[in-house]
C-alpha cells in the first residue's frame, strides 16, 4: 500500500548534493580502510535492505545514489517504492555488485533509509490518526539543518502535506510580526500590498479577536496557536470556511484526532522533522 | 555545571559551511519575505533564547554564526557555554540588534541548537545512567546525513566519548569483513599489515570463542555486540584488561546502566545521534 | 525619488556568490595583469560611479561588494539607494582607495550595475505607462540563466512586482500540463489536491470558456495569454472579481498601457528580464 | 548556412556549471510541482525547439545538458548546429521522451538557447554589415556578470572574434593606466616588461599623437576609441600596417559599416553582450 | 612486478575534484584554443603514456579521469596498474579516440602521472634500501598543500606506508604540545583521557629519559626525533617491544638502510611528499 | 634583497581556495585534536617563521591566511617580503596570539611556504646563472595539478617570468599540431585566422628549416626544443629579432648558463614547477 499516489521525488540533480556530501564525510581523506584490508577486492555479494520495525518508506533514491557513487556495477533494485507501508521483515531493496564496494557505501545509505523512513513512518502515523476527518498533517520548518528539501519529501511519502519550504515562498505573519507592523490590520495589508501575487498570505494568531481581526482583512490561511480544543471548535465556527486554519501547538499522536475533529483544515507538527526516530533498516549479505 | 572540560568545538572555518547552507535553504531565492513587507528596516529588538525544557546545551557558536552571517551587526552573548546543564527556563545566550535581522536568522539558530543540544542532552543522560562504572558512553556512524561532525561534537558536549568519525580513521571490523577475510585471526592479520601504525583496529564479535580468537592476535578494541548481561560480563573476565570493550546492542535509558556495571569499557549507541528528539529551546523577543 | 518604498534587497549572504563567480571569471589565473604592471603599488583614486543616461538604479550593493571583495580599503559610498530614479549625469556613487585595486573591480562593478539598473529601468518606463491604471507590472521565468534572482530584485527596484521565482514557489498551469491532466477542472483539482496550502494556484487560459471553468473551480489567479484588448475587458467582466487577472503577450512600452486600462490586476513581461538593454553608467577618476 | 566554420563549443567540462546552477535556481527545493500534480508521471512527449524570429543559432549544448540532467532518458537530436542562420519557423532540435521531464527543463534550455543565440543574431547581423571590409567584429569584457565564458562563445557563433577574456590573459591599457604609469611610453615600456612573452599588449588611444608615441615604442595593438570616422581613416594611413587597430564607440547597426571603411582592423562593441535582445525560440508540444 | 598487493586507490568520488580542479585551471575560459584552430573535429588519434626513465607508477586513475571528463569518446587502456616498476621505455597506457580532445587532455594527465608516480618511484626507492630489514618507509604531513590525499596514496603504491592524514585522526604530541601540557606524563594523560578510544596516540621525544616516561605511561608509538644511530639503538634497545618506534629527521636514500638497521619500526620522511622529484612520463602519439 | 621589483601577489579572493583546501585537508572531520586535548585553551605563544636553508621568499600571503582562517586573533607580522633572498637562519615572518591556534595553522602554512619558496629558490638560482646574459627563466604548464596559479606566482618571485597559464591564453603549437594541420605554415595560418586579435601565437621547433618557415609567415614566437647550442646560436642568427626566441629541454643548473649565452631570449624548465624541492622552514615557539 502506497500513502501518496502522485509522490515524486526531487529530481536527480537535486539529491546527488545530498548523497555526494554524506559520502564525503564517511570516506574522509582515506576511504573504507577495513574493507580495502580485509575483503578481497574481487568478492561479490547480494545484500537485502530490509525493515525491522514496521513503518513507511522513504529515501530509496538516496540509497540508491549511495551505492551509484561509490560503484557504478552495483545494481540496486528496489522492492518497493517510497510511500509504501511496510511490515518487520519486508525487504525494501536488494543491492548486488562487489562486495566491497556494497560494505563501503552500506551505512551512508542505511543513514539516509532510516532518517527518512523515521519521518515518512511519523507522518504516517499522525496521518492514520486523524484518517477520519479531513484534516491533513503537515510539517514546518523545524528540520535538521541543511536536510530540508529531503525531510520534506519524507513527509510528503507518509502522507503529509508540505508547509512552506523557506522563508522566500510563503509569508508566515506570527507575533512578532504583528507587533512590528502595528496590529493584524497593518501586518495584512503590508503583507498584500508587498508580496506577488503568487504568494500566499498566512497569520499565526492565538485570541479570536485576531482571527476576526484577520478575516474582515481578508488572507489566505491563519494559524490557530496553542489553542484549546474548545477555542479552536469556535475558531472554526467563526470562520465558516472563509480561510483555511491550521492548527499548531500540542500535537502529539494522542492529541491530534481530538484536534483533527475541532474542524481545523490542517494541523502542523514540528516533531515529525526535528524528534521522529530513525526506521529501523538493516542490510543482511547473503554471500 | 559543564559535563566536558577540555570541550573545544571545531574551529570556525569547519562550522562555517553548515550553517551557510543551513541558511541558504532556509533564505531561498527571495529571502525573508514576511520580515521585509511586516517590519520596518529601522526596527531593533533583544531576544532571549531560553531552554523550554532541562537539558545539555551544544551549537551556541552555530546560532552566533547564523546570526552574524545574516548581519554582522547583530551581537550574540552568550549566557553559557556548550556543555552546561540547564534547567527550563534559564537563558543561553542573548541576541541584540536590528529586528529584522534577527527574524531572519532565527529558526536556522533554532534549529542548529535544538538539534545539537538534544543529542547532548540525551549523552547527558545515559552518562548520568553509568556515572557510577568508569564505562563511558559513545557514538557510531548511524548519524544524520552531513551533519556528523556537529552531532560528534554534540556528544562530547553531553560528556560522551567519540567512536571513529568515518571509514578511514579506524579499522572496524564487523561479520562481513570477516567472513570475507576468511576469520577472525585472518581479518586482524590482514588489517595489521594494511594499516598504517597510526590507526586502531576493532574487531566486532558476537561470541565468546571470536573474542578470545581475536586476544589471542592482539588487537587495539574489541566491539561486543548484542551479547546479554552475563555474556558480557563473561567477556569481560576473560580478557583481563587485555584490549578495550566495548558494548553495543539494546541500548537504552533502562538498560545502560546494567550493561555498564558488566565492566566494559565503552557502550556506543547509534540512538544518541540518530534518534535523540530536539531539545526545546525558544526565542523570545523584548522589544 | 524611489520607486519601491519597502525595497529591501536579498542579505549579503546570497549576493556573495554572484559578485564572487563574476570577479573570477574577470581575474581568471592572473589576476589584473595591466594594473599591476602600469599602475604603481601606493597609488590612491577617488572614483565616481555615474549615470550617463537617465534610469533607474538597481544593483549598488553588488558594486560595493565587487569593490570590498578586491581590497577591503576601497570606501564605497552610496549617493542614492536601489530603485532611486536619476538623471544623465546623476553621481551614484563615489569609491575611494588604491587605485590599483579600484580598477581591477571597475568592470564587475560596473557589470552588475549596467546590467540590473537596465532591467530596473525598464520596469519603471512600463510601470509609468500605466500607473493611471490598478494594474502592475510584474517579471517571469524567462530570465538570463543563473541571475534570476538579482534579476527579480531589479524588477522591484524599479517598481514592478514578482511572479513566481520558480518552478516550485508556486503552480502555474500550461496548456501542456492542461493536455497532461485531461482538462482545465481535472488540473485544477488535481493543484488543489496536491499542492501543499501554502501554494497559489495559476492556470493560464487563451479562451474566455476556459476562464469560465476555472472559475467555477475556484482558482487563485488566471493568466491570460495572448487575448486582444476586447477579449480582456470580457475576461474582466466575467471574473468579477473573484480571481486575480494577469495578461501576458505582445506586452510593449507603446500597448501596455492599454492592456492595463482593460482591467486586469497584472501584466506580466519576460522582455524586463531577458531583454531589456543595459543602462549606461561610467566610472570617472578624479585622481 | 554556418557563420564560422571551426566554430567548437567549450567542452562539456566548462558547460555542466553553467547548466546546474540555472537548473538548480529554477528547481528551487520542491521541483516542477505543477508537473508533478497535473502530469501523469507515464506520458512522453514530443517536443520541438523551433525559431520564432530569424537569426543565428547558439546554445544547442546548454539546451542538451538541460534536458540530460533532468532526466537522461530525454533524447535531443539537432537539427542544426550552433552558428547555422535560421529562419521564423526553422527547427533546431527535437526532444523526445517523459512529458513531465520535458516540461521541467523547458524553460531553462529555452533560457539558454534565447539569451545566446540573441547575442549570436546580433553579431551576425554585425558581421553582414561589415562583410565587404576586412574589418572583423569583436566583443569586450561588458558582460552578463558570471556569463562571460558562454557569450564569448555566442559571439564567435555569430562569426565575431573575441577580445581578451578576462584581466589575465592580454594586457589592455586604458587612460587611468597611462595616467598613472606617467605616460604612453612609460606604460608600454612597463607593460613589456612585467608581462610574459606570451601576453598581447594594446593601449587605448584618443588622439593620434598618441597613436604615434605608442607605435614608435612598439605595441601589439591600439584600441583607437571614439574617434570619428575622418581621424580613424588618419589613424589607418599613419600606422600603415604596424600593429593592429581596434575601433570602439558609438557602434550601433548603422554606424559600422562606415566604421569599418575607414581601414581599421577590428571594431569592438560591448552591446553585444550587454543588450542584444534574446532570439525568440518556443517549444512546441507535439503528443 | 607490484609493489602493494592489496593497493586499492581512493573510490572514484574522491578523485574526481582533483582531476576536475586540474582541467578546470588548464582550460581557463576559452579551452583549448590551439587544439581548436589548428586539428580538424574529425581527427582521431593513439597515444602511447610511456616512461622515460625507471620508476614506479601512480596515478592512472586520474589520468583516465582526465581523458573521460574531457571526452567520454576517449578510450583509456592500462598497460600496467599503479603500483607497478618499470623501465625506461616501458608503456604504461594507451589513449585512443578523438585527436583534438587526447591533445586538451594531454598535459593534466601527465601532470597526475608525473608527480605521483614521482613519490612513488621515491618511497620505492627507500623502501628497497631497508627492505633487508623489518622497518617500513612511511609518509608525513609535509605534503604539498591541497593534494595530501592523493600523495598518501603514491607513497603506498611505492610500498610505503601512511602515516596520519591529518590532525584529527590520530594525537601526535611534539614538544611545543608536551611543553603546553606541563611534560611527557601530563600530555600522555591527557590525550588518553580526550581522545576517543579508536584514536592512537603518538610522542614526538628527543631524548631516552622522554622515551622512558613514556612507556612508563604506555603510548601506541613514539617518534624519535633526530637521534643518532646509536641513540636510536638504545632506544630500541630500551624499549623491548612495548611499543611502536618510528624515527625520523635525516632521512636520505643514503642514511636510510642504516637508520633500519637499528631495529625501529617506521621511519618516517617528508621528502617523500614534498621534494620527490616528478618521474618522466610522456605521451607519444601514433597517428 | 628583492628579486622582482614590481611583485604583486594574486588578489586575497584568488588565495582564499587554496588556503581553504589546504586547512580543511588537515583539519579533516575533527579539527586539531592533540592540541585540543594537550594545550590549555588560555595559552599564548610568539612563533618564529625562519629559513633553515638560503633561498628566495614566496607564499608569506598564504601563511598568513592559515593563520588568520584558523583564528582572526593571530597576528602575522612579515619580516621579509615574498621575492626576498634569506640567509639560513633570517625570520620571515613572527606569529603571535593564542599557541593552540598557532600549533593549529603550523603544517599548513608552512607546507605553503616550504613548496612556492621551493620554486621561487630555484628559479632565483636559475636566473642569477644567467643574469649575465639578456635571456629570462620562465615555467611551463608542467605544475603540481591544482596549483598552477601559486606556482606560476612562486616563479616571478623567485626573478623568472611566466609563460601562458593554460590552454586558453596563448597558442602553442606542437608537433602534433603541426601535423594535424598539415605543416608549419597551414598551422600558423589557421592559428592566425581562429585565434582573436589579443592572443599571442608561439609555436615549437626542432628543426631550423621549421624556423624558417615560420619566420616567412610571422609568428610570436618560437619554441626551439632540444636544440644543441651550435643550432640555438644559428636560430638565434637566423631569426635575426624578427621574433622572440625560447629554449627547451635539457635545461639544469650547469646548462642553463650556455644556452642562455647563445642569444635566446627565453629559457623554459618545467622541472622549476614540478621538481623542485622544498626551502626548509621552521616554525619555532617561544613561549
Amino acid at each position: 500500500m502506497t500513502l501518496n499516489q502522485t509522490l515524486d521525488g526531487p529530481p536527480r540533480i537535486l539529491l546527488e548534493p545530498f548523497v555526494r556530501a554524506a559520502l564525503l564525510e564517511d570516506l574522509g581523506r582515506g576511504g573504507d580502510l577495513t574493507s580495502r584490508v580485509t575483503a578481497p577486492a574481487e568478492g561479490r555479494a547480494e545484500a537485502v535492505f530490509a525493515a525491522r520495525a514496521p513503518g513507511a518508506v522513504a529515501g530509496l533514491a538516496c540509497a540508491a545514489l549511495a551505492m551509484e557513487f561509490i560503484d557504478p556495477e552495483i545494481s540496486f533494485e528496489r522492492c518497493v517504492s517510497d510511500g509504501a507501508l511496510v511490515a518487520r521483515g519486508d525487504k525494501l531493496a536488494v543491492a548486488t555488485g562487489p562486495a566491497r564496494s556494497i560494505l563501503t557505501a552500506e551505512r551512508t545509505a542505511l543513514n539516509f533509509l532510516g532518517h527518512l523512513s523515521g519521518i515518512a513512518t511519523a507522518t504516517a502515523n499522525f496521518a492514520r490518526a486523524i484518517a477520519h476527518t479531513k484534516a491533513r498533517i503537515c510539517c514546518t520548518r523545524k528540520t535538521t539543518p541543511g536536510l530540508r528539501m529531503l525531510e520534506k519529501y519524507a513527509v510528503r511519502a507518509g502522507g503529509g502535506s508540505n508547509h512552506r519550504f523557506g522563508l522566500d515562498d510563503a509569508v508566515l505573519i506570527k507575533d512578532n510580526h504583528i507587533a512590528a507592523a502595528g496590529g493584524v490590520a497593518a501586518a495584512l495589508n503590508a503583507a498584500r500590498d508587498g508580496a506577488g501575487h503568487l504568494v500566499k498570505i498566512e497569520i499565526e494568531v492565538d485570541r479570536l479577536d485576531q482571527l476576526e481581526e484577520a478575516l474582515a482583512i481578508g488572507v489566505d490561511a491563519v494559524l490557530l496557536d496553542n489553542m484549546d480544543l474548545a477555542t479552536l471548535k469556535e475558531a472554526v465556527a467563526t470562520t465558516g470556511g472563509r480561510t483555511i486554519l491550521e492548527a499548531s501547538g500540542n500535537v502529539t499522536l494522542e492529541t491530534v484526532g481530538a484536534i483533527a475533529e475541532t474542524g481545523v483544515d490542517y494541523i502542523s507538527s514540528g516533531w515529525l522533522t526535528h524528534s521522529a526516530p530513525t526506521l529501523d533498516i538493516g542490510l543482511d549479505f547473503r554471500s
